[in-house]
């Protein structure tokens, strides 16, 4: 079953009635579509009202885009089968897998079939030797966490949600370990994916490097499951640091701060996690995991390696804090005290929601070159200066990538379109800095015309020409990131 | 000029003349297509033997394929004019760096035109700030270094030739730094593109990270010249580490070795650089370089960091081969020290040579799980023995990566036959162990069977929906990596 964040009944949910609906004109499934799926699927093959609406919704401000059928798979024939028929019978297919999208990237707005590849749950593989493991799509992050810890290796890619390796791979998603980790882009090695004609390939051999071809791995993270469905994912793992420890530092400004994580990255050193909160977030933290944090705009570090390697890190890092300003650094070595700094950071977005009770929280995600960062973050933190609603800045500032989030009243039409029109000014800007519009919660519909601001008519072709030439009948996840036509 | 491993003319290349040509039937220019170039491009569009001569040869076994003219290229415009010019005279385009390919990447098998990058050989920019310099695709790797070592940053990839860093992009290169700073492929930031029909893209913004679309830099990263022309690369550079020290450790087998850097690996360590080198290797080295090294298998080590961590790198590694039968574990602090061992590696092949005055080195490179490698190598290694021509095997350890050097007598059909033979046997093997027929060379047109057999045919569909899509008319670097035709 999907994670969601909200727990209310999509029909009482008031903010997806005050957006415009994103439905186009459905390809309706004609009769024979729907008695080939019954024919091989059986009662995993359901049309019931319930089901179809939760599989037509994500954390997107859109409304339910309902699917006219969802069909539970369980393996990889299950998924070649559904496909076939897709592409016999015309029939648009969305892979489903937590449904924590944030830019409506499950929503059935041409109809079709929702592909639930929930049960489809497996570690099928653990190589503690070649550091990777094989899974299937619906596993889910946590989960993979859970089922190798005990072979003393992690999985370090964390979105915010608990969300699906599929749905990640699918999003290129990171999360606060990029910095030293990377993204899904860089940590999956390969990929079995069910092409649009139902055909079954293996994206790369299990090497770790290679030049043999086209990067067909890399083309499909990413890709939102509009070139293919993927159907395994091997992984890149790691050794469970020996030493961790946590730290915490204060600055007047939110530049000082991030000219502070510029300077410490110049060093050289490998700082395992370094992410910025504005003072609001911290108030926010504060109040919600009842924390006597200095509200002011705060970095939270995370050292990781050999005992000695993590002191050593601690003290450099101390040192070029206090040359730039930061007051009070603290930190955690207890295990305890670190738990709770960096539990405080993951429900930050809770936190924020706290902030004004019965408020929704609306997110955006942007990424800049990071001799940009200083700027884009105070620019942003000044156009939000007085606007009728809480908001907050936070950022995984090694990367420079930065999240606002504003909560704004569900029933405001007004607040609606205020926190739509700063999201617009916030991609912008990160835009005309060579930022990018998304660092990493993907396109989906939302920012499909962010997408064409961004890399240009031209370079959209070239994205255009891959998706004619991989879904020729155009039913894989169809008016998602790249529009069909020009 | 291209730097070449060889300095024979070749007129006098018997070696070349041993091997069958890989030359098809050439689209030949028209007149109107010559003028055409004539007009555009004046003496910077040459026909002279010598000059085509050059740049139909590589570094790999085939005998010249000269293409019908050499342009000479000085920026983006020349670059769209030559692609435009091609584009409307159905002319074969193939782009020329170094010349330093050893599967016979820049061969003009089909005619043409060969596009001469060396003299777009800039560096546009350098934003430590950023970790990140944009270079023109004709800058060699070295004179990259050079142009950057004042600003304390490096770029870390290092093939054994002193390759353009356009070759290196084309045929996702690595070399001795990857298990630590990664491939191309990781390296790569953004592009800028000339695609078939003459239009100029960029491929990503600058941003460390991006959700936003189909990774169109991954795309062009690999592609071998067959996709569009690469005309700006952004490159991650890094910190020049603060301390570095080298280690040498014997060991009786080549599969002790490798057993023990993957223990080493368990530990979560980051070593800067680990090779291996059998004797027939170290012996070559003792030789050339002027060293006295023990004459058995060897791991050469490169430990990077603070002064401290670089010290318990050291004492944790010197513990490990220990256990693993090492012997004579030796660490050079001193950074001449350091840099006979690492120059004596690079070194390896012009020393392998001497190992048999007057022979040629046959070079095959592939790349397996971890897991396997001891395996693959010890299997390699058998196969070898009692061959009529000396060998050696080196490796990149850490990643699953190894050559065999083959040191044959040009003048002799068996030997180049032999040696073919036990390049396939090595590629077969590494790909039936979920291995890659390529780590860091490429397919081109030596590989392209490999290709296949790795891949699968569905997969290598795959791959040519992209080429039809993106080279509709079959003009850039036509016949290389994956056949127009199933």
């Amino acid at each position: 079953m999907p994670v969601a964040w909200s727990t209310k009944p999509l029909s009482q949910d008031t903010k997806r009635m005050s957006y415009n609906s994103p439905m186009k004109e459905a390809r309706k499934m004609s009769d024979a579509a729907r008695e080939a799926f019954q024919a091989a699927f059986g009662d995993r093959f359901s049309t019931t009202a319930a089901v179809r609406e939760h599989h037509g919704a994500d954390e997107s401000p859109y409304p339910a885009c309902p699917p006219e059928a969802v069909v539970f798979v369980r393996n990889t024939e299950d998924v070649i089968t559904a496909v076939k028929l897709c592409n016999q019978y015309d029939v648009p297919l969305i892979p489903f897998g937590a449904g924590s999208s944030i830019e409506g990237h499950v929503l059935a707005i041409e109809g079709g079939v929702s592909l639930d590849m929930t049960e489809m749950n497996k570690v099928l593989n653990v190589s503690p030797e070649d550091f990777s493991v094989t899974v299937e799509p619906g596993v889910l992050r946590k989960q993979l966490n859970d089922e190798i810890r005990h072979t003393g290796l992690f999985f370090p890619i964390d979105p915010g949600a608990n969300a699906s390796i599929g749905g990640m791979t699918s999003t290129r998603a990171s999360g606060t370990n990029a910095v030293r980790y990377g993204t899904m882009r860089e940590n999956v090695i390969s990929l079995k994916v069910v092409t649009a004609d139902g055909k079954l390939i293996r994206t790369s051999s299990h090497a770790r490097k290679s030049s043999a071809g086209y990067d067909l791995t890399r083309i499909f993270v990413g890709s939102e499951g509009t070139l293919g469905i993927i159907v395994e994912i091997t992984l890149r793992v790691y050794p469970i640091p020996e030493a961790i420890s946590a730290a915490i530092c204060n600055f007047e400004t939110l530049a000082s701060a991030v000219q502070c994580v510029n300077q410490i990255m110049q060093t050289g050193i490998e700082i395992g996690r370094v992410e910025f909160i504005d003072a609001q977030g911290v108030k926010a933290a504060n109040k919600y995991s009842n924390l006597s944090l200095k509200e002011t705009p705060m970095l939270l570090f995370e050292f990781t390696g050999s005992a000695s390697s993590v002191n050593e890190q601690i003290e450099i890092v101390q040192e070029i804090t206090k040359d730039n300003g930061g007051m009070d650094f603290e930190w955690a070595q207890h295990q305890e005290d670190r738990n709770r700094l960096w539990t405080a950071r993951h429900n930050l977005y809770f936190a924020c929601l706290q902030l004004r009770p019965g408020a929704r929280a609306i997110t955006t995600d942007v990424c800049v070159p990071i001799s940009r960062l200083a700027e884009c973050v105070t620019d942003t933190a000044n156009d939000l200066e007085g606007k009728p609603f809480p908001w907050s800045i936070l950022g995984h500032v090694g990367d420079g990538n930065f999240h606002v989030l504003m909560m704004i009243d569900p029933e405001s039409p007004e607040e609606w379109a205020l926190a739509e029109s700063m999201n617009n000014r916030v991609v912008q800007r990160a835009i005309e800095m060579e930022g990018t519009c998304t660092g990493e919660h993907g396109i989906g519909i939302h920012k499909m015309g962010f997408l064409k601001m961004e890399h240009g008519e031209d370079a959209i072709h070239m994205m255009r020409l891959l998706k004619h030439a991989y879904d020729p009948k155009n039913i894989l996840n169809p008016g998602k990131m790249v529009s069909w036509d020009a």
